[in-house]
């Protein structure tokens, strides 16, 4: 693993990381997880096999990144952002549900977050949803279905409050078009939400 | 401590702790902590002297378990639920709080979370509730009151929203019973909430 | 530094940090934050440089403090407070994002929690509220907006919906006036909220 930071109190079990990544403080990556290039991996936080993270993917501490869970290129993953994969979880060690947990096409829901998405900080993000490109999930929402492209989304639900350039800041639509005031990228309103004009359409 | 599973970078100070129960990395058991058979307490968990843990018990990794919070056999604790054991927390040092803070009489409220439970991601539970047997608190929920058997309680605050079946699987009441659709179990609404019928009632 | 001690598995890399501290296990403090006297940092801490405390703080168990989190004396930070310091984060790997993320001053957003409060656990605090004095921000709460001296704050967002007195107890406001039923301290309603009456008026 070549250029790959590893903190000395990290535990890193993967050989699939890729060059210029970082890993922090305590954090620990299983076996079989698969890391892209330039990751930013902060203290404290644990990466399960079978959960994926391409590059430039920025983890801020504490998070818990399950099997099932595909995060794409340049997402900000807030602190404490809370992934699931399983709606219904049950102990292992409970007879009843013993049969349930023993398969996990029973159980394991996948979860997909699109490039350059960002998680606030301790936002719950049920099982199964699709967090689009750009999009930004505000601190403590609860995501309970799918967030279109570059949406503002807040609130326990979460709903689509509002419109983000691919730059962070906060876009105003008019008469369904809207330039960034801050890199002047320009969107307007589309079949899911707003997409990007011009030649990057 | 025959057959217990430590890893190397955990800490455990308790000696009461079950055969069979795996405790993963950079997790602190206290001293005074009671930890039944095979449990398994996933990374970075954090359990208090004067907390307990029955038979089976998964908790999953980030948790805190305090000092009068008691977990029944074979219950599920999801990734970073938020327990607490002062409804008015007060730092020590600040000379008001002093003498409340002094006697844990003034301060300490117990929570127990019973049977076969399960507590979603992200949950919040206030001191002083009891969670009832089998129910599903969803992830993000913040309970205030007590959860009745079987309930799946979502919301902040939570609330009832349906019934769960011992397996895991939501059930559907008609005229006051239900089947689950997955394992065959028969219940029936009761005084509080719903019961199982037949022989095991 | 004399008299604080810091657990074997614990990082400190500050040298500001007064007599009487403690850091607990795999808590990892940055270099140049500044963390005051007689605090209690528990375990799975992460304070980053820029970050401050006070003296007398108690800081439950994995909080993460952010550059530019500002914490007075005696303050209660719960477990997993989730404090933020941008409010429209992305990943510094995000191309359109690099320009905004280069300098501070275009995100970096100051949080300032004052003396004597207390933040519940899980509470999600927006970066750039002030949190005022002996207030308490409840469990689960979201923080969109300043906290008044000695409010109760709860919901999402959080609101005002009560009064707690610098001991930890709830007030009753009649008239205008409560007199605390636990440690007598006085109080009248006022400009922003209420205040002590009497002598420390």
């Amino acid at each position: 693993m070549k250029d790959v930071f590893i903190h000395p109190t990290a535990l890193v079990e993967t050989d699939q990381i890729g060059e210029g990544t970082k890993v922090w403080a305590f954090a620990h990556i299983l076996k079989d997880a698969v890391i892209g290039r330039n990751c930013n991996i902060g203290d404290h936080n644990f990466i399960e096999g079978g959960a994926s993270l391409g590059d430039g993917v920025v983890v801020k501490n504490g998070n818990m990144i399950w099997e099932g869970v595909h995060i794409e290129d340049a997402v900000f993953v807030g602190p404490h952002v809370f992934f699931t994969n399983d709606l219904f979880p049950r102990s292992k060690q409970l007879p009843e549900a013993a049969e349930r947990g023993s398969r996990k096409e029973n159980w394991l829901v996948p979860t997909r977050v699109k490039k350059g998405a960002s998680l606030g900080a301790g936002a719950v993000i049920l099982a199964g949803v699709t967090i689009g490109e750009y999009s930004l999930v505000a601190a403590g929402t609860l995501v309970s279905k799918d967030v279109p492209p570059y949406a503002l989304v807040l609130g326990a639900p979460g709903r689509v409050r509002g419109w983000m350039c691919r730059c962070g800041l906060r876009l105003r639509l008019a008469r369904g078009r809207a330039t960034c005031g801050g890199c002047g990228l320009g969107y307007r309103r589309g079949r899911k939400g707003i997409e990007l004009l011009g030649p990057k359409c």
